[in-house]
């Protein structure tokens, strides 16, 4: 049926007598063709020849008016008179190509290059007397295109009803997906082909603090592969998205189609647009190498150099944290027994103790002596400020104000003890999702953190949205984001954000926000679980966008350890933990075991120790969704390399090959790698650890036990 | 048929053997009671042994979940079970009385008496374990009553559907009403009986900038009179709307009977209540006197003494503007003739000009010279800021910033020419209902204010309300209103909000909240017009919560003066205009008109710069609503008398008796009335100024014109 359908697609395309523009990539392997069929926009991608994506449509449906009201314009029906989606024709054509170099603040490689050709052809709609431009970019990794809005007469102020990019590909493919949803991105991956996934769908989530299915859609990025003799990796992305929703796709699971579906806002509306302004990039990312993939960086590309004049405050942090604890429910962020607190009117010195509050003042210091004995530079404690009796469930609007803190936690005291010892301490500000309430609060909470020396914050979005009825991922939330990152940059403070927007290469313009949760993090395995190959997928679909807070380093894998009887597990062996800090580019890289934990493996404890968090080169070795990834990185102004390998849940094998090494150069390795008898299930904390001396045509062979891995150390040695 | 259900009532309460509590007011005219019935609350009113109040209902219905999510539970059936209106016992019962005085910081009088006895009935719901309080308290001219909400183990969050309050009368009765809209309220007033509310409904609104009406609806205030023998003047409002959305009154025009709407959020949710907390109370004021319902101080006597810690910088000011010659479109508040621009973006200074720039140096400092020549404290300027191009009709967040001039107004340079001359410049913050970015940039706004020495400030609301979907009169907006007020006291700085909600006395406790519009303003009359009576229902209806700006001082009333041809008038005669700066309460107090028409009629000027704005004490000597009202007033720590008096679309004769005035003692007073031959059509500009010694037992006969109206000023003689 697929294959009718594209006959006669040639077929009307023949008899229009229909004028294509082509656009090759630099390297000449991609070709991009665009076209109206009548009237309306159509782009097609081959790679060497074949064809990667079919004619695919363009284009935007709009609300008649720029003010819509609740439950009114949202009910009428569409007009098509408005919409940016027909009776175009081409007035103007212009191309346009770069090759440059450039330093991102942190990264996964010194240098990115960023090498494309473009196209921007412009669209005229008659009847309206507008005019769109839709910009297309072949870079050697693939395609990206986005639609730019002029300002001109009849161009001023728009509300999006929908766009309606479409990725129409010409087989079924192989898919690693997600639901997706306005609220929630932290669901388990799912491994089908793409015409399976309705059929999955209904199994594919839990229950999550706060969420909005969008039923039969999945979320980007979305990773693909054409499976076969000649395989073909596509990873299908947005990037830059600023001042606009973020974008799901609807799935066609009969001709194998993808298209746009926006967050809307509570009234129903996608984007309140006023011109001159562009769309997101839509991005997709084509090789034969699933490593190319995750070497691709296409998404920072896309995004525009940053405007900050300093960017000397922000730097790559090891850290530590008072959390793990709070997460397994071992101990917790509210300071009493009390369930219904009024921030500025309870006085919280008068409430009776849980007697399980984290962040006091003893467990505080002793996590800064183990932290500072252990060289780290930070230290997150969640749990510090009044509000946590009844942060959550609630849509409280008031809930913190993030400068209070319990009257267990002596802020200056910690501080004061904290930098004594080379410590920072990490800002917590959960803002339980009550984004009206940080906006208002954001100034006086980052003069606090400026007054005691914090230069770095989490913040965390659980829960439904206020304003209520706002989503996650719509345009006025993720102008909050935004609007908050610039806040801290105001005060040279760095962001990671739990609970927000998943990145799309954003972190080169703003580059102090280093680090985002935006996915199902090491937390999951203390509610409902992470599979065993979830850290063999997120690199090929979360991680494309920017870099995530995934929190490892879980060493006390089996709850029980805790609580006798629980049956809760991190499924991992204690290897596999190692290798996560490499598998996985963090510039904010957790430890986030218990102190107490880590006493008992000081020797395998070394390698989160002495590993990196920001790099000079990165070599993806070799790759697989959903079953392994192996990568060497190359440690910021030094010679040193570090290597991370991971499975899924199979045992496997693998050879690293050390030929990214300096030819001639003598090394030491230090090796890290699951005991001969670890399981991720039966004996997760088996490790055995050796040194060895190598040079660019060693070879060590890793036998990786289920979910297992291995991390190695690698320092020349001086003569 | 309505006799016949009062019958059926009495019946059934015979039999049901219910027992009754009962209230009676201090001066033992009214009587309240109040029962369960099979569990239901209700209670009743009498006024001299008459009922005033049917049985009347109690109780509110709840959302199921306290985290409502956009068109799902909202769509959900109710579930009586979580509704608070049934399967109630009474567990306890309190008393308590009040006899105080308390003074305003400014008010009516210089002494405020609240006097009341009090009934608190505590409910308990036996299927859920819940308990709430209704509080009712009897003052002498009427019955508040309110739900109170404890905090206890299963009461701590709930969200509202709807509250029940129940107000039903035994008659048809006369109403002055305006229709209900969650996002406006400057509608025409109606006069019809209750009966005929629904049938006029439909034809009683324009269109406004914002509006969502609600389907035969009436506003509170909704003032009401028992016509007949024995008249009986209700008046139906609320007080202390706080943390809580406004509310509404849905006719039953059967049954004469009227029931709470509350404002929805953008989810259908009308109130998010953490316990514990209360309603705004249900006010209904009784008088047989027309004129007792105007002097009623209920309102803010339900309203807590202010915590304001210093209110030394709040006080009355008659002021100036650069106002009127906008509205009526002879200058703009824009400064260029863009239609699109982006604030931090946009260059204003490379803008063309529109040449009709009403805020610019030269005009703002013609303005000056005349407010400050003529004893004015303040001055207004609108359009001083940058974002007018495209302020309005594109729900644009970021409209304004509040703290940019345009190129053409030197904010320092005029400060301090107003300076020198003892004039103070008064602050426009229209925020086009974008209240996020207002919070966002208050801070900033004010500190602007205190560096150039405002203080005080006009804010605006225009448009439908950011965040997107919220109403003007919702919880949330409501919660934004006092925020201001509260940020700008911080500042030492007086509120006058346009479009913002109603008052309900709510300035007893924020007494920096000076003034606000929150109904039709003489703005109105270059719009679509205000009817010759509505001055003589607005103090009725919206004054009774408090003071409005109303802007009045038109001299030049027939616009074809600026335009020929035009046929715009505002429909008074010119007397009638001064008279309302004694009719109506208002601390801030505008001179409306452009200083060329006053320097016309320096000689009727001369009331204007006289008349006091703070009042040690009030007398309304006569009213009717939609008909006539003649008040008195006594000027803050003088012994001057303003006395002021206006009539409807019909002349009418009245004969002031100076009573009021100190035995024995000699006045000078200076009249001004309508001339002979004054009409608001034909003849508006005809006035009579005359000065004639009088005493306390001196009477004056007026022949007001159609329209027109009277103005007297009063100074002792001193021998």
């Amino acid at each position: 049926m697929k294959k009718y359908t594209i006959g006669a697609l040639l077929f009307s395309m023949m008899f229009a007598g229909v004028s294509a523009q082509s656009l090759k990539s630099p390297d000449g392997k991609f070709e991009m063709n665009f076209q109206l069929k009548q009237g309306v926009p159509y782009y097609n991608l081959k790679y060497n020849g074949d064809i990667v994506v079919e004619d695919s449509k363009l284009g935007l449906r709009l609300f008649k008016d720029t003010s819509i009201k609740f439950a009114s314009e949202i009910a009428k029906p569409e007009d098509v008179k408005f919409d940016l989606n027909n009776g175009f024709t081409k007035t103007e054509e212009k191309r346009d190509s770069k090759n440059e170099t450039w330093q991102p603040v942190l990264g996964e490689k010194k240098n990115y290059i960023n090498n494309y050709n473009e196209l921007a052809v412009t669209l005229h709609q008659d009847t309206t007397d507008r005019n769109i431009i839709v910009k297309f970019r072949l870079f050697n990794d693939g395609l990206g295109f986005r639609y730019e809005f002029p300002q001109q007469k009849n161009l001023n102020y728009f509300v999006i009803r929908e766009e309606d990019s479409e990725i129409d590909f010409p087989t079924d493919m192989k898919a690693w997906w997600i639901v997706a949803d306005y609220d929630s991105q932290e669901y388990q991956p799912q491994t089908t082909k793409i015409s399976e996934i309705p059929g999955r769908w209904d199994q594919a989530f839990d229950k999550h603090s706060s969420q909005t299915l969008i039923k039969n859609a999945v979320q980007t990025p979305l990773m693909l592969k054409k499976e076969g003799k000649n395989p073909l990796y596509v990873n299908v992305g947005e990037a830059a998205v600023l001042d606009y929703s973020a974008s799901h796709l609807e799935v066609d699971a009969v001709n194998f189609k993808f298209k746009t579906h926006l967050t809307p806002d509570k009234q129903g509306a996608k984007g309140y647009i006023q011109t001159s302004t562009v769309s997101p990039w839509r991005t997709i990312i084509v090789s034969p190498k699933a490593e190319e993939i995750l070497d691709s960086k296409m998404m920072f590309n896309l995004n525009e150099p940053t405007k900050y004049t300093d960017t000397s405050y922000i730097h790559p942090t090891k850290y530590m944290g008072v959390w793990w604890e709070m997460i397994i429910g071992k101990s917790q962020w509210a300071y009493s027994t009390a369930d219904n607190v009024h921030i500025g009117v309870t006085d919280f010195s008068k409430l009776t103790p849980n007697g399980k509050h984290g962040a006091n003042n003893t467990k505080v210091k002793e996590y800064i002596d183990f932290a500072a004995e252990n060289g780290f530079q930070g230290l997150l404690i969640e749990g510090w400020n009044i509000g946590w009796e009844d942060w959550i469930g609630h849509n409280k609007e008031f809930v913190f104000d993030f400068i209070t803190p319990y009257p267990d936690f002596d802020i200056k005291m910690l501080n004061e003890y904290a930098h004594s010892k080379g410590i920072k301490l990490i800002m917590h500000h959960e803002t339980s999702a009550s984004a009206t309430n940080y906006e208002r609060w954001a100034d006086k909470a980052f003069q606090l953190m400026n007054q005691y020396g914090y230069d770095a914050v989490k913040t965390g979005y659980v829960g439904d949205m206020i304003p209520r009825g706002e989503h996650h991922y719509s345009q006025w939330t993720i102008n909050h984001y935004y609007r908050i990152a610039e806040k801290a940059n105001e005060y040279k403070i760095m962001v990671n954000s739990h609970e927000s927007v998943r990145p799309g290469g954003e972190s080169r313009t703003y580059p102090n926000w280093i680090s985002a949760e935006a996915a199902r993090g090491t937390e999951h395995e203390a509610f409902q679980g992470n599979n065993p190959d979830h850290q063999t997928i997120l690199p090929f679909t979360r991680w494309i966008g920017g870099s995530m807070d995934y929190t490892p380093g879980i060493f006390q894998t089996k709850l029980d350890y805790y609580f006798p009887g629980d049956k809760r597990f991190v499924k991992t062996t204690l290897a596999k933990q190692l290798a996560l800090y490499v598998v996985m580019y963090m510039p904010l890289q957790m430890a986030a075991d218990l102190p107490e934990n880590y006493k008992r493996h000081m020797d395998a404890f070394q390698f989160i120790k002495d590993v990196a968090a920001d790099w000079d080169d990165t070599k993806i070795l070799s790759a697989e969704p959903g079953d392994y990834i192996i990568t060497a990185r190359k440690a910021k102004g030094t010679e040193n390399w570090f290597v991370g390998g991971i499975t899924d849940e199979d045992k496997r094998d693998y050879s690293v090959d050390f030929s990214f090494l300096d030819k001639g150069k003598k090394y030491e390795a230090t090796i890290y790698e699951d005991g001969k008898d670890a399981d991720y299930i039966d004996n997760p904390q088996s490790y055995h650890i050796y040194k060895k001396q190598i040079t660019s045509k060693s070879k060590i062979n890793f036998k990786m036990a289920r979910s297992g891995g291995f991390a190695i150390t690698i320092k020349p040695i001086v003569k």
